[in-house]
């Protein structure tokens, strides 16, 4: 597939996807050279033969709006597999920690860049992302011509010496980012978690996200012990203590929500907060208990889904995520019902994309062409009443063939240009990290 | 690659494969022309390069024994997404059972047919099975050139009058894969679970077994309301009565086992019993609880991983099996340390291929070439601490480039020979089924 023109990567033009099967039917997308899907449906490929530059014929494919990926530290791509088996203080205190502190901002931007390849193989077009030295990530996204909203991270530990330190950088980095005028990466706020952040602070995050118009991306009630530790230190639930100090607004995203009661679902639906689920590193991390998806369905609390980081998942595979979501909460929920197919893929699409503002996420006229196409070849006979895209929910995200972000073509056919060389840095990077880290402890 | 050659598959020649990573060495692997690895170490390629028929460069991929699924209905392919998501009674009585009812003997072997293809393709070279019409689905094993143990299901439930047909079915199965003299099939019997087999049947299945040397294939203890309703009946566990009929043999695999107690674990390790560990379909059919494996590996069982029929899983792949056993057990017990990477491997192997009495599972010489090559590219940078295989463990099994089964080729470079006509008479089988079902009720 390298016989392919690297030319026709990374930049805007005409774009005609012919004969592929949307929920069922044979369709024709035509994309026009500022990335929105300027028309959609079936024999309409004559009208557009003349105008794309590129046609793609995706016969026994199938197209889906791109995954949003609403939680990851994409930089820690680089970690993947890195004390996989060890208790879960253990792994934060002495390996990830540590790890993290020898990091360089190169490292996040090659990181980033690995997260990135992943993602596009495997049908993610759009993350929330959270880490340190957010503007490398930032660049990187650039780079890879992938949409997200980048959240840097804010913590203070209840350290009040490096409080205003925190704030300059939290304010270079959007307005750096903002300047940009890029309108596929938007920057936001990341203040960690309940047990990492000063209420003061919180309080300036607040009034920082109304001040620039950005999003806060925030985790919380991830494990039991953050629960019980803030409830004998404020008397409420990190969602009571939240919404205390004004950071549970509709442009707030909250990470994992495991621990969380039905009275915090209604405090959560009062604020207009988005949830992201993260079923695999839930259950690799061992927390204990998952996300009652249910009482917040009830509660009307728009849900979609999160891979994490790779060190607490292993990988950013969004299909992966969508079958495994479905399964824990079946299993805890002991209800076989939960979780269709057709609204499990809204959470992986449109639920995301509407907990980031963005309008992404449907396959319609004048939206972003942001979308996959999908192999669905091998192993998947028959209907037995479910459509292709239903069916695909069965798979991982390996079935992807090519990937279109604001009608940008980033894969095509499996083929990812530059690919080899993200891949030879990152190597080269995670193994100096591991050498760096061992050399210092 | 297509333009493979299908005289290279289905047959025995000396293969030679050079260059592919098996646990951080780069090695070479001789298999004669009777399927056995005749010679596996560094730089020993040139003594065989004389004599072998095909070479395979395996730069970049890593080996490792072909997995062990250890509990599956593989003909059930035909159902992978029926009734997906309603609850276990209504999808079991009102859906399964009826759309088995109208199965013929080719709906079974077309439907392994394509569960084997499944199989190959995701790096599963040895399966153990449980169906009716088992001597079609022996038929289509013997086709597609896998290693297998396939036993015929039995059941009465409590109906005398139809015991002495069932005897008599079981016997001419049995006998009549013994005539094959396939060295790769291994004819079994299936008494289906406590509900469903009379103890007198139980009875007749142990002899059965001792007299025909065949091994015994159960479910057992897979939903609460199967255990309590035999303490009500028998006054025991479903373990205590399997055992007080003589079930519990090292020549039987018990699937499931998710609602045992510690007492239990003891009388499987005292009769030599494996069990087969199916976390995806325990989860998907939500019974409430997952395996106790810290229990059973104290008490020195042995503990192999199955997928279960694509009815309650979806899919074959041993891979997502090994990733998500990891996870439920870790989620499960809360201990994070659970199942690190080497030993999930094991599981999947050489652990399924011990509790089918085979010798496969390992690379070593002298034994069957039962093998599969991996991709290793494509986001597995660095190494974090961990062998390439363990890093394997964190993805699915579309990485499998090869597989080859007692030296036999089954799949080179992702291209299986026949695979469209498999996928197309499986199509048109899946729908016919659906619509003879609809017709019908």
């Amino acid at each position: 597939m390298s016989s392919l023109d690297p030319g026709l990567f990374n930049k805007n033009y005409p774009i005609l996807i012919t004969n592929v099967n949307s929920s069922d039917k044979i369709i024709d997308i035509f994309i026009d050279e500022i990335g929105l899907i300027k028309d959609i449906g079936e024999n309409i490929s004559k009208k557009y033969d003349n105008e794309a530059i590129l046609s793609i014929d995706a016969e026994g494919m199938v197209v889906l709006p791109g995954f949003v990926n609403l939680h990851t530290h994409a930089a820690m791509t680089l970690f993947r597999g890195y004390a996989d088996d060890i208790a879960f203080n253990q792994w934060l205190f002495d390996k990830i920690l540590p790890i993290e502190a020898v990091m360089t901002p190169n490292d996040v931007y090659i990181g980033t860049r690995l997260a990135c390849l992943e993602m596009i193989r495997s049908g993610t077009t759009t993350f929330l992302d959270m880490y340190f030295f957010e503007l490398d990530v930032a660049k990187a996204v650039r780079d890879m011509n992938m949409r997200a909203v980048l959240s840097s991270l804010y913590t203070d530990f209840g350290d009040s010496d490096i409080i205003d330190q925190r704030k300059k950088e939290t304010e270079k980095y959007v307005q750096t980012v903002k300047s940009w005028n890029n309108n596929l990466i938007t920057p936001g706020i990341g203040p960690h978690a309940v047990y990492s952040v000063t209420p003061q602070s919180m309080e300036w995050c607040r009034d920082f996200s109304h001040q620039y118009h950005v999003p806060i991306h925030i985790h919380m009630s991830e494990t039991e012990k953050e629960v019980l530790d803030c409830q004998k230190t404020h008397q409420t639930t990190p969602t009571g203590l939240l919404y205390r100090h004004g950071l549970l607004t509709p442009e707030t995203v909250a990470a994992h929500c495991c621990w969380i009661s039905k009275g915090d679902c209604s405090i959560l639906a009062k604020g207009g907060v988005h949830v992201a689920h993260n079923p695999v590193s839930n259950m690799k991390l061992t927390v204990g208990k998952t996300m009652p998806y249910q009482w917040l369905k009830d509660a009307k609390v728009n849900v979609g889904l999160g891979t994490d980081g790779c060190a607490s998942n292993n990988n950013l595979d969004m299909m992966e995520t969508m079958r495994i979501a479905a399964m824990v909460q079946r299993f805890s929920w002991n209800d076989r019902s939960l979780l269709p197919p057709q609204e499990l893929l809204s959470l992986a699409t449109h639920a995301g994309s509407r907990a980031l503002g963005l309008s992404t996420g449907v396959l319609q006229i004048g939206k972003p062409a942001d979308l996959i196409l999908l192999k669905s070849s091998g192993g998947f006979p028959g209907k037995n009443g479910l459509s292709p895209e239903q069916m695909l929910t069965q798979s991982s995200g390996s079935r992807v063939d090519t990937t279109i972000c604001n009608g940008r073509l980033l894969m095509l056919h499996e083929y990812v240009p530059g690919e080899e060389e993200i891949m030879n840095q990152a190597s080269h990077a995670a193994e100096q990290l591991v050498r760096r880290v061992n050399q210092q402890f």
